[in-house]
């Protein structure tokens, strides 16, 4: 497995939400729109069934469906990374020749966790990582959220890359994550392809200054991080000006908002109808909602316009 | 709602374990054989697709096949309680309805949760069990373990009884169960109509002896433990006396095997072929295993002995 | 107890740091020299002894060494806030009674905590906050932050606010913090004399105007968050304004860098000799160091220059 | 540091209870009746200011005052050890060496741990380790249990004994204790000098099979638990059948009691005056101390009739 040549992914990767109809039926009419306003946000690829698309709040039936009918409509105009955590290996392995089938080039995994007492040691979670890709041809991104529970060692994940070699994609969205990053491209070397970040981007000109070569934020404003991942390339102190200006619609998406700021913004620029959220979830307060729009609208990303 | 008058089970409802073939595929055949050997244990009611039938472990097209195999299977000898959590109400909902038009005569639930950091507040708690018994006729028994990483207090456990008649039974298995049973006795009164506890009967006589009616161990040794209810009732010395002898098994199933245990004696005993989990979760090792066996053969339960 | 008027403080309360000799031991003289120049941040009051004053790597005479040294230091030009938290209610009561003894304005308590296991149910707690205000006759800020592991239920905090008058102040440094300010005010009413908000300052605007009358950042640049908070009251543009041009530093301290933030810059600044932390937290590696100084540089706050 | 030679220490090594007045104090009179007790019991050692003596609970004073009074009362009669835990490294250490100066044997520690989000990395808890071990001549025993929220993996701790040899005694009471032990003889060879385990003896036989060569239970049946350690070492089958005679009040002490069980049986016997727990920790209910009491008075240790 060793000489494999993965594909070298850079840039903006955002994860398409999932939209529902007000009484919470999946709107596949809707998802089609999400995923065309998102090819003209101008993204480098896109991610989805991850955690900000609700999959916790899916049937399998419906991941089926959101499988064919996204990367049906993205067809090949970008390329399409399919999250597939499944506390199961065997479920994680199935999940991946799906997504695999379907046309995804590459999937996206969290170590295996359910609830707060179901965890696998780290011989288990090589295992876990292992078998699926034994299972698909293209690369796996290890999802390092803290949402698992899972404290993944700099060692391990290097480790996990190098007799891994399929595994060489590493999203690093806990605390300290551009030192993480530093670490484990020091430590992975070439093994590590694609160093990304995510959690909105709450700190992405920290995690591109330690190596980041990609990122993957919410579908809020994928159009205007992609000005700060280009400009890094060359002119540094360009790159925190336009991330600096875009920071206080980033801070309060990532902190008084979560995954509904995309859908509440997506629904007011008219790319979907409604931006309900399947309970126990609850959409935003009227507050929070004015706060979120105040915000957006100095900045005007294409989602708040897009389908007016 | 409030005038539902609901049968008021008590006894023992062991957790029928979900046997697996050596490769990881379901073993319907199995299946059929775990369920009449628990019938033959005299069990009082069996509950499925539980943690201990590794719930997480299985899909949504898995689940379904369950339901109608085992509801077909045990058919109306016994009540069949099928497990229905999901941190989706509405799938939660869904899971319930199904399983009610197969003949379940309860559904058990955990409060919504998923990895460590989703949870929900006392309201959307509250919805999320209303719901579900909106949903279906039959009564809801709320699961209340360590692994939902959730804590209900018993003013919220009695409050729900009280406002949603339908959510009657509890099953308790948090550290200081007894106290929390007794308390939520006292508290919710009639509308507790069925206080259960759990964990492999770890904790049963402290249990019985703080009013829990009914019992839901593994399917180990249930034949062995209904005698500790039944004698409970009319002579507790006997009762404190048949449960010690048992004991020294469930510790080392509960600090051990855990749900591994079941599948080993029950395989021993004829009643399976295979023993084995899904990854990531492993089998026994040698010496568990060994000791496992030991301390079952002294005490003989029909799990050990039922297909030989 | 129920017509105790209490000093209605507001604006910026920072934490002061706690300085390091290179070797550990405690350093009077910085102590001195950063208490003084928060004073000339022109800080609205201090709080000591908190998380970002290390607390938790101080033995108990350190402690009693460092109220005395802070509250003569300090003397009557500020309020000064002291940590008391224990585990014990005891002990707690114990620490905020020297507190008051030695000037102390306002305790700050955390709930009872102790390793991940050690908690107490809503009665125990609502005793712990209700034992220390019999101890002493100042008022007590809840701070209500992940580092604890208990959720403070709104309900739970209104209550207390209103049936032990001297619980008015609440520092609130929880995910979705405005919307739980908010709740707050709507529910406790006056007996929310002090909504609060903490972590560096990094939820502030959405804070304020939720109604948080005060706030708690670290030391390091509270000159600059003051005219945020002043602003506020008189023009919220000018106040966005302000925050966005400092959020790009309260970003980085707060997800980069931690305690750690002010005590690199005030060493930078001259104010203390060494920016230590004790083992096994460790200091900022020196990626982190540069990215932090450059950000700083650019604000410039007292911080970086009081000394020079 | 590598040839150094330390003492072999096995069999029961249980924990002092810290008793209070009623009214909250130390009650050093009641203290020195408990050591003289433990004494009688026949244990091979004691270890004081652990988790069931409430050293989360007891200021550092009290600390010192304790480590005097006990080493002091306990004389040269059997071999103390003393638990030197704190988040501080810095703070174990000088705590570390107050317990060496006193005549303390050997010293225990958890890992660094505060609250939930306060832990260190591998390399930063060896270094905790090391540095304590470099402050004192003695061995070190390392506390391997779920309060401390810390995963110490079997290679972590093999490593730890291999490269700091004084690191030779391990508690282990985490799920899966005896697998554990296994896993770490194997691995860690003769640098694992004493493999003991806790939990008041839940998992004692399991353990012993694995290899364990000491256990540190509570203070409430020392006397019986000796004689299956002793028993184990000439006859399994009798040890097992003198384990199952006490494991119905190990269970009731492990599942209903916690730390209480000790104090409530030893007040009984006339040992102390008060069982007092420091809130917010709570007395036994009046169901849970009679239901101690009765399955006590079935085995009658000696704690119970020590006084009377």
């Amino acid at each position: 497995m060793s000489d494999r040549c993965f594909t070298k992914w850079t840039g903006v990767f955002p994860i398409a939400p999932t939209p529902f109809t007000e009484s919470g039926e999946l709107d596949p009419e809707g998802q089609r729109r999400v995923l065309d306003c998102m090819v003209d946000q101008g993204v480098d690829g896109i991610c989805i069934l991850a955690n900000y698309s609700e999959q916790f709040a899916l049937t399998d039936g419906e991941r089926d469906l959101l499988i064919d009918l996204c990367l049906s409509q993205v067809a090949d105009r970008l390329p399409v990374i399919v999250t597939c955590s499944h506390f199961s290996t065997r479920i994680a392995a199935d999940r991946a020749r799906k997504a695999h089938a379907a046309g995804a080039k590459m999937v996206m995994m969290m170590p295996p966790y359910h609830g707060v007492g179901l965890r696998a040691d780290e011989n288990a979670m090589f295992q876990h990582f292992l078998r699926v890709a034994e299972a698909v041809p293209i690369p796996i991104m290890v999802q390092d959220a803290p949402l698992s529970g899972v404290n993944l060692s700099v060692q391990f994940l290097a480790r996990l890359a190098q007799e891994v070699p399929q595994v060489c994609y590493f999203k690093i969205e806990v605390p300290g994550a551009a030192a993480k990053l530093r670490g484990l491209i020091d430590l992975g070397g070439e093994a590590i392809v694609g160093p990304f970040d995510g959690e909105e981007g709450i700190t992405l000109m920290a995690d591109l200054d330690a190596g980041a070569t990609g990122t993957m934020p919410s579908a809020l404003l994928p159009d205007l991080i992609k000005p700060v991942v280009n400009l890094h390339r060359v002119d540094r102190a360009e790159a925190a000006a336009a991330y600096a200006r875009i920071l206080p619609l980033i801070n309060f998406e990532n902190r008084q908002c979560g995954l509904r700021a995309a859908k509440a913004v997506l629904k007011e620029g008219g790319v979907i109808k409604s931006d309900a959220v399947r309970h126990p979830l609850e959409g935003l307060g009227p507050a929070q909602h004015a706060g979120l729009l105040e915000i957006a609208r100095q900045l005007n990303p294409l989602g708040l316009r897009w389908g007016r």
